[in-house]
């Protein structure tokens, strides 16, 4: 993409309103704008983001065998009567009537829709297990939204819902989510590290949530400061394997990790050697339930057993807040100069700066390094304006592209260009072919 | 996919509620369920359709040089109060209270939110021109939502908004998009005849819609039979040239080509000879509209000029509706056994029917091809149930992918499978590697 027939309206002032370092830059990088409190328009580059973990989040949930579907963002209230959530939910539950007076809402989670869904075409056994999910708008109507996409009102999730015939294939499939969950923060360049926790209004008695260290975190945490040596890495991850994917959960809940809500500080001190026992704050970007049957008895999702009496399945819910997840990567990734992008979800891969935009020789070079790049599947931004170098250094420093390579008369005259790292600041001076390979091979697997 | 780990519970019976064949079908294939009147579910069958639609429409888009972005559902009442259309929609618009007593609405377009976008980012004429678009769900209280997905009230579109200068750039972006709407159809399978419109609630004074040829149609229109000869084809589009764009949409409006709302019957009889006088049904697919300064005005979007003085931007406005169009393909292309995808949007690209499940070497061949056919990109889904041929048989009719594979004891003895149409019904006996190599074939670019 060139610059100058991007949309990409950064700020120079830093907005007033926005308390934490995510909503400063995201206002400022030109990724969002407020449509009203709590409710975004997500401008080109910010969407190219969100839609890249969309992405990922589909490819993980796909891998581990779930099934994407989608269901509409407004609900009829009648099945939340049924289930009695309707009056749980109190104000948070945005609430409509239509032109026939009908009452309506705005869902805030879907477990009565998919149980619905679920006892109206699965009678037997046989289909089960089954796992399925989405990724669709809610809407919460929080009383003080804030921060950003980190506490909005309407907010992209990941949802999904798997039926079992027993606690054992119930407790696979939690297992088999807390897998997936992981690789999936893994590839966002995240470390999320699953903490014991309470079940609140979803219900149930087992739950994970899944923690982002951060100081604008939300959670005061405690944990072991081995659970952050741990990873996934490269191991290939045989879904299907019961044992395999109960030792990594295994692994990754063992040492202890909590968020206040679960914490107990008696257990904590007998449990870790005071030399790794760590407190801090922490951003929840994702949540993993197993609730056994509250739904499915409350509203009759039940198969037929071999010996032909009727069971109610096992229910369990899982999510991963994938607008959240922007606000999450950019406070865990930022400097005083912008944002700090993980090559995994980079909006752009390369950025190029034209130090000299009209000079014949530069162009020429950035126009040849733009189709390289571009051919190579490396898609590059072009900070093609006519620009000081002040200027497009400061506004891809607050974009945050991981990796920019900087053209000028001075160094062609000697063939080279200069690759910039984001992270450490570092350069280096290639040849334009040089700086192309060495980004194809840092991205070679992303 | 196998079929057995799959979720897609298809309908023997014919659902009472449906009253033409797209619903129909995608009820009984499994593809949607209604969750509330004129709001569905997307089961995976359908969810997979619409997305590889999205998806399509994006890379078109793109290709176009359009930008993607993406708006929220939910908007603040204050702009439409602005632009005066807040009373004109009636009670088709969803109007929400949230828990301040602040008016909202669930958006049914976006002019109005897309131009305070604009008008608080962009200054210059330097700027333009841009053509944003995003793909978001939009509600429309229908009093009588009917006929599945293509009069639903929670709907899926495409909306984009191009900002120009003066009249000559507006109008390159209004044949800009005509192409590439042409392109989009064209790749999903579809002949969209582009008919002059009026233009409705949006306003202006230049549009077109976008017609699938279908007894079931809304509009009647009447043509040129000569324009359904026309095609893009592998046609090579720049999208910058003017003089290009312009050509391809004098080719393809000069046929007379009208819906009822702009028939003129004694031009017709003037412009077309007799025998190439047609009239037919049609379903809307797209519009598109140029509309000058309307919502500028009104909203106060101005650049300022190289001179100094400040000017309302020239607008235009484009959809395609995405959920609807899963209707409309259905509507052109079934049988009375069920549907028949076009290959560009099938959401699998084979069917492996296994005849003699259980079978040690029925099942070793199943299984290699569908590793050869998922390794080749072909995407199969593979009926691996335990269930009578007929039954395989009725279920790859009934929801439609393009080809089939049929394995079984017989044709193995031989070395052989049999490799079938879903349109003409023909089959031809092949070795696994034929079948596969020959499907490769037909989905070569696709």
């Amino acid at each position: 993409m060139r610059l100058s027939r991007y949309f990409l309206p950064v700020l120079k002032e830093t907005p007033a309103e926005a308390q934490i370092a995510s909503h400063r830059l995201m206002l400022r990088a030109g990724m969002i704008r407020q449509a009203s409190a709590g409710i975004y328009s997500w401008l080109p580059l910010g969407f190219k983001v969100l839609r890249r973990l969309e992405d990922i989040v589909h490819e993980e949930q796909i891998r581990a065998g779930h099934i994407p579907m989608l269901m509409p963002t407004l609900q009829s209230a009648d099945l939340w009567r049924e289930s009695g959530r309707y009056d749980d939910y109190g104000q948070e539950m945005l609430r409509i009537t239509d032109r026939h007076n009908r009452d309506m809402l705005y869902g805030p989670t879907n477990e009565e829709l998919i149980t619905d869904i679920f006892r109206s075409t699965v009678n037997s056994y046989k289909e089960l297990p089954k796992t399925l999910y989405h990724i669709q708008w809610k809407f919460r109507d929080e009383i003080r939204p804030r921060f950003g996409v980190m506490r909005g009102r309407e907010f992209y999730m990941k949802d999904g819902y798997s039926f079992d015939i027993d606690e054992a294939s119930a407790i696979h499939a939690y297992n088999r989510h807390m897998v997936s969950y992981l690789r999936t923060y893994e590839r966002m360049g995240l470390q999320a590290i699953p903490m014991k926790a309470d079940t609140g209004p979803i219900g149930g008695d087992y739950s994970h949530e899944f923690l982002v260290l951060a100081d604008t975190g939300e959670s005061e945490v405690f944990y072991d400061r081995s659970v952050t040596d741990l990873s996934l890495g490269d191991r290939s991850v045989d879904f299907d394997n019961v044992a395999e994917c109960q030792a990594i959960v295994d692994e990754f809940t063992a040492p202890y990790a909590r968020t206040d809500e679960t914490h107990d500080e008696a257990l904590f001190e007998a449990e870790v050697p005071a030399d790794r026992r760590k407190s801090a704050r922490g951003i929840e970007v994702g949540q993993i339930f197993y609730f056994g049957t509250k739904y499915s008895e409350a509203l009759g999702a039940e198969v037929v057993m071999p010996d032909g009496s009727r069971k109610p399945v096992e229910m369990g819910s899982h999510g991963i807040g994938v607008s959240r997840l922007v606000g999450a990567l950019i406070e865990a990734n930022h400097d005083e100069n912008g944002i700090i992008w993980p090559e995994g979800v980079t909006p752009f891969r390369v950025g190029i700066v034209n130090l000299r935009q009209g000079d014949t020789d530069t162009d020429a070079a950035c126009d040849k390094l733009y189709a390289d790049l571009t051919a190579a599947g490396l898609d590059p931004l072009y900070d093609d304006r006519e620009e000081r170098a002040g200027a497009k250094f400061a506004t891809m420093d607050l974009i945050g592209l991981p990796w920019r390579i900087t053209v000028g008369p001075r160094g062609l005259k000697e063939g080279k260009v200069e690759l910039t790292s984001r992270r450490t600041g570092e350069s280096e001076l290639l040849t334009p072919a040089d700086a192309l390979a060495r980004c194809a091979d840092i991205y070679a697997g992303l």
